[in-house]
């Protein structure tokens, strides 16, 4: 597990005075930057030139809202990988209020937008990240 | 079903050359916004004064990515309504290319961030766009 | 002088109930892209493979807040041309309302960064739509 | 003076693989954030209830790009005050490496929108921050 803190800007707001509904993807994938760096990956293709990580699949429960200057954190885990595939959940909270939980599929691509493994190194990076069933 | 043309902008691209994902959630609130202005509707509230939709849960699907400048159409539906609740569902399509599903849960909550009931006009009025079972 | 229609999103908007200053960037660089291709011009590198038009300077005067919905038009003038650099005119209004006027600087660069001079065929294009001192 | 490090997020970048020049504004007026916080003043609208600070102008020039992951200082400084506004001024920069220079002039506008004094306790504390000239 890996935790982000993020403060919320202004303009993250909408005139309903909470943050906007997409904008919690975005802290996913601040959150999940960090988290690969603590890993010693890289965030755009874990390390391996011309691959990318994009996204293919992202959803996100809203439970109660964030606003302007909240300290939020985002907890971040591994779900699971598979061949060309990791899953990421994350939890959004103020203190002791969870605000929100989602999850992320990246799909790691090569230079042709195809699929492809991910390195065993990589792999080994983020097992060690996955989630203990309770 | 409505449908609403959007022009991929630079500003929602990003390094990887395509469509940031978050991006595709604001396009569905758009979407979501002419729809419901289609059907008679306020998207602020329904047309309720003190009330407002909230996101409840979103998800989605990515199937192949947008460029700056395409034209995209997103494709809205009412998959269904529950008593304070509607859900839409989405797809963004380049010409014949499906590029992203998704939904949106909408909940209606009123002054005090407590789910109401849907005014039973709007119930009406959305119903008439829930999708057919094929 | 070209103009550009934009509604104006949800997510556009911040807590104040109005469009986030920095959202009118965003909407200049929409009318500039459509008015370059007006004009037959590539609006990433005005057709030149490999050079880019980036952002040198830009500024805005705030005169009246636009809000969610609103159908605001951006008019779009070159101001003038440099030996690699276009200067573009912006004034938002709603109806017979000004709501914001602005400026963008921007140069043409190669892939090494460094200015590159305008192509003449750009350049004679780009002329054509400057603005007539009144 | 007041520095506020931010960094970059992939959402912020665009496919010319820098951040966004609209970007800026919003690193802006998160330094602004804080910055106003130091002073023990209220961003909204300097502590006054119903009053808010709303943009009435800003500028930024570009001097060099920002990249995904970058870690940047946004410094910030008061240029001056007027009866009812404050010009903020703000360099962005990358190690020894400064990338923008900015401003922003905001008006402090009562519940009908129109402009109102400063507090005197406000301006006292902002005056202290006035950039001395050299």
């Amino acid at each position: 597990m890996h935790t982000t803190r993020i403060q919320v800007r202004l303009a993250e707001t909408d005139q309903n005075g909470v943050v906007y509904y997409s904008q919690y993807f975005v802290y996913f994938d601040v959150a999940k930057t960090r988290f690969l760096r603590r890993m010693g990956l890289d965030p755009i293709g874990l390390g391996e030139p011309g691959q990318k990580l994009l996204a293919a699949e992202a959803g996100c429960t809203f439970h109660a809202p964030a606003r302007f200057e909240d300290l939020v954190n985002v907890s971040s885990w591994v779900r699971k990988t598979g061949n060309s595939s990791v899953v990421f959940d994350f939890e959004v909270s103020r203190g002791e209020t969870l605000l929100a939980e989602g999850y992320l599929v990246n799909v790691l691509v090569g230079g042709d937008g195809k699929p492809v493994r991910l390195p065993q190194d990589a792999r080994l990076r983020l097992i060690r990240y996955v989630k203990k069933q309770s």
